[in-house]
């Protein structure tokens, strides 16, 4: 099978060696905007050619996948698709996935919608490895239009390089998705921000709780304005909800309802007691 | 020096070890309200005796360290100062100290209020180590009334068990750890509570950023809701600022403000890895 990625950076690279060490692919095109990307991903073995040019890196490819950032999946999907040959498969790895499944999905059914949650606060090709997906979620989101052909060829693939994969809709998994990450990233963000207000005074004070708290503000600006905005509507919602419990916490804290703070403490604590200490361990 | 530990869990038990690790202390009491506890902590070898009776607990000790609970200090150290002998140092490991401070202090230029920040997600006595300190902030909190003996005694006992000491008042410490460590628990675990209400669907979208983002939030209920009301007006004014950050995000992201966001995003990214990452490694 022959490969293009389109975008080689952390997840695009990865993506490329796990294929190669797993030899899943006979051949890798790297496509990128950027000499200097390209030639990394050349050097750390994630791909076996490149090219700036999006035509000539994807008309030869059995499997097209859109590894650039979120933002700009939907324009260069749309670009290439006239350029794909007879029954090549399209994909991403874009982490919000309504408006890309509806617009490319609308453009050829051989389109699979896929967001594999890792490396979130790393970025580029040089922080690149085969074994980033094993054990993570991979969250495939095909529609009724979508062909049933390549939706397996793309869940055995992402299955062959360790990830766990689960289906939904691309609905629920841009509502979940804005709970369980990008909402998160938000508060990690406003949490570092407030701290910052008291300039240098609040740093003998951080210990490791802030610091696990907020390792996620550490992430990619760039990289995570483009998600917020491309999941615009859920994170809003995500947010409005956030803030409905901080409220409830303000008025159990006021009215200095002591049972009622330690239920609320201890039903969040016994549910990721539950649900999250023992996954993706 | 004979000391007496009032409280032998997590800290108490602890600092204990710790004394005796260093050979700081002639003799430890522990004093408590529960057999196991006491059982459990001369087991582990965190005291040399102990007992159920604050008065017989109290009455020989050259020092007397308050680690029960934050909420149930200031009783226990009304109840205690006039068993004190003379020149006897009084002091705490509360998480919140302009009350305890302001009360205890004014019943002795003895009393000295510390905040050791360490351990918050475990507790009890078996989780105890003599390490538990080491490279920890260890904020002590005098006043203009408070003894310079015995404030020198107890800054010199943490900095011997290898804590990072800072001074501040009691009122810049409250405000500084509202935001530090109080509504990072309870964005933390607001963050849950919204993801639970998703109830199992959430599950398979949790990576690791939700869970690094929300480990306080297994922290001890009990523990936390004595910590939350014991700095009432703290954790208000800090979920206030918290929110209205919050509302700033939902303000840049409903008007799609691609550069706005990306400079909010950044300035705490940036914060956070010029002040928290290089921080209690």
């Amino acid at each position: 099978m022959k490969v293009s990625i389109i975008g080689v950076g952390l997840i695009g690279g990865s993506f490329g060696l796990a294929l190669k060490e797993k030899g899943l692919a006979a051949e890798i095109i790297g496509v990128g905007r950027r000499e200097t990307s390209l030639k990394e991903a050349l050097r750390v073995g994630a791909v076996d050619e490149t090219t700036l040019d999006l035509k000539e890196g994807v008309s030869q490819a059995d499997l097209v996948v859109l590894a650039a950032p979120v933002g700009s999946i939907l324009r260069i999907g749309r670009q290439i698709v006239p350029y794909l040959k007879e029954g090549a498969i399209l994909t991403d790895v874009g982490s919000a996935k309504e408006e890309i499944v509806r617009t490319l999905g609308g453009l050829t059914k051989n389109f699979v919608g896929v967001h594999p949650m890792a490396g979130s606060n790393e970025s580029g090709v040089e922080k690149a490895t085969a074994s980033l997906f094993e054990k993570a979620t991979c969250v495939i989101t095909p529609t009724g239009e979508t062909s049933k052909k390549a939706l397996n060829v793309v869940e055995d693939l992402w299955k062959k390089v360790g990830a766990r994969v689960v289906q939904m809709s691309p609905e629920t998994h841009d509502f979940l998705v804005a709970i369980t990450s990008h909402l998160p990233h938000l508060a990690a963000s406003s949490l570092v921000s407030l701290a910052a207000k008291e300039k240098e005074k609040a740093v003998p004070l951080i210990a490791t709780g802030f610091k696990d708290t907020t390792r996620i503000a550490s992430s990619h600006p760039q990289l995570w304005s483009d998600i917020f905005l491309s999941n615009k509507e859920m994170v809003l919602s995500a947010l409005k909800g956030y803030k409905e419990i901080l409220s409830e916490w303000e008025e159990l804290i006021r009215k200095e309802d002591k049972e009622g703070i330690r239920l609320k403490f201890g039903q969040a604590s016994s549910w990721r007691r539950k649900n999250v200490e023992p996954f993706n361990d």
